[in-house]
């Protein structure tokens, strides 16, 4: 039983994992794998140290099995295999209108209150989905991080046929070209880094870099003219935002994907002109991580090929200093089995 | 029968008008009264000497009669009150997907094409809409602009009770703010013009100056805390584009109506956090006109608070100049009978 604790100031711990009884309505993990995701690299240089409370066991991309029930959890039974949407929205408000997923007093598991990079996990029930018993834990601890590109791709609407541009070829893009693939779209990956290109590639992607390809009027060359029906903004990069609109056909969409810490240029004359439309999309819905649980379970996406590695829990701090502006790695699992 | 004639490079001459025979599908008009546009205040300046031919007649805020019927045209009779959707999509293509309101081969009829400014004005038939007997043909005049309104409001998908800010408070952000307040919203005028603030209360709205009023935190304020649902931003000046994020509440929307000649920064990390939409609107549609000339025909909107003056034709020169930088001014007509 492990556990890693960030400590402020870029410091980790490895250390003992002490497991919390699970009170009424919670339900007790032992957790298999945990994903090492960009906020948590973010969290490691030190980033979020105004809002990461510490010492604090962070990381949220988990899988895992129920080991024991709180009061009141009838929904699941010891065994069962599980990952947890790590959303606490108790705190929400009318104001919130609804939208309970990014309430204004959120608070992400992993971030705000302790996560999963350790061996027992105590969470409430009611952020904990099934998954079937035939799926392996090491691709279910991908259903966060591919529930975030099911919801990019469901609220980019595409259908099927539509040519769909992904700019950022990490993870997560890589997961949104994936899942807007399987949506019937034709999908070309927008990338600067050979190896992520090579990558994309390997799954039967289009993917042009555009320092070498005028994306632009590639898109209107293979559209009859049109452009492109939608972007998927995941880069957070200056040059992709301010040459997404160029890529777009008469009422395109962008899907602003990325976290973007400044302000940045935007042709809102591209936006009157071709009638674009834009949206913000943010971590997922519960209809996300079931869309995601199915696909996995289907087996029709090759996401075996995200996993770069699997690494004992203890090796944490070392993988967040090698992945610091690597992009030669997609996702690093933890094997936190303990 | 009068016309007058941009010459180019900021020149205009007052002169006759040469009426057009109407060919097969055509209709000769006589323009009563024509409206002065931004747009035209923009080619009155050589602006736009790049793109309209000279010597030609500018002008499309126009109402008038039908004069004269070309062959094969039946959905008309002379005499007939009617105003003119000036808008020659013949070019339309596949590549268009359909918007043909904005296809990229759109002529603008008195941009690409000459308009309205004379007494005798031949256009295509299918951009001729019928006018009630009874409306005034002043108040017809705004037609036009009313429909880009509709046209706003309709793409913003504004329902009753919502709180929707216009930022801008020419006669543009005017008619949205009207028919935005028409279809049930609570609508706040954002514009630095003391003149357009005084302007915008006589017309039952609320309106702030932004150097005076934190709008944001009133917004908040006003909502219990969630924000405005929608903000159309139709000023066209960079520090609305910066703040307009800030004013919404979760999954709120912007409608970009005014012509950015530049990029201009916006806050895509309010996009991301708080999953907002924004779509661009660019002219009308024929359910726009309908739903303008239903409006004028209604007398629910305070329109003839709108017209500021009508002039004499001869005189367009001196209202151009008039006009320039000048907020103290909404609509003006041109008499164009002749």
């Amino acid at each position: 039983m492990k556990a890693v604790y960030y400590e402020g100031n870029k410091e980790f711990k490895v250390g003992a994992c002490h497991p919390v009884a699970p009170g009424p309505g919670d339900v007790r993990l032992d957790v298999a794998y945990c994903g090492v995701c960009g906020t948590d690299i973010h969290i490691a240089h030190g980033a979020m140290d105004q809002r990461v409370p510490s010492p604090m066991v962070i990381g949220h991309e988990m899988s895992g099995t129920v080991a024991e029930l709180g009061e009141g959890v009838v929904d699941f039974a010891v065994g069962d295999k599980v990952v947890v949407r790590p959303l606490d929205n108790r705190g929400e408000k009318a104001a919130d209108r609804g939208y309970s997923h990014i309430c204004q007093d959120l608070k992400f598991i992993g971030i705000d209150a302790p996560g999963a990079f350790q061996s027992s996990w105590t969470v409430p029930a009611f952020t904990v989905h099934k998954v079937p018993a035939e799926v392996d834990l090491k691709l279910a601890a991908l259903v966060e991080p591919l529930a975030v590109a099911c919801h990019d791709v469901r609220l980019g609407k595409v259908v099927s046929d539509e040519l769909a541009f992904v700019l950022g070829g990490g993870p997560i893009g890589m997961l949104v070209a994936l899942v807007a693939r399987h949506a019937g779209a034709r999908v070309v990956l927008s990338e600067i880094s050979s190896y992520r290109l090579e990558f994309a590639r390997k799954l039967g992607l289009e993917a042009f870099s555009p320092m070498e390809t005028d994306l632009a009027a590639w898109a209107r060359e293979q559209s009859g003219g049109s452009g492109a029906d939608i972007v998927f903004e995941v880069s957070g990069a200056k040059p992709a935002a301010a040459s997404m609109t160029d890529l777009l056909a008469i009422r395109g969409r962008i899907v602003v994907v990325a976290i973007y810490p400044q302000p940045v240029e935007i042709n809102l004359f591209h936006f009157f002109w071709k009638e674009l439309q834009m949206c913000g999309a943010r971590v997922y819905e519960p209809e996300d991580y079931t869309k995601a649980i199915e696909l996995i379970a289907s087996g029709e996406l090759p996401l075996e090929e995200m996993i770069s590695q699997v690494e004992p829990l203890e090796k944490l701090p070392d993988v967040f200093n090698s992945l610091e502006n690597n992009p030669e790695s997609m996702k690093v699992l933890m094997d936190c089995r303990g």
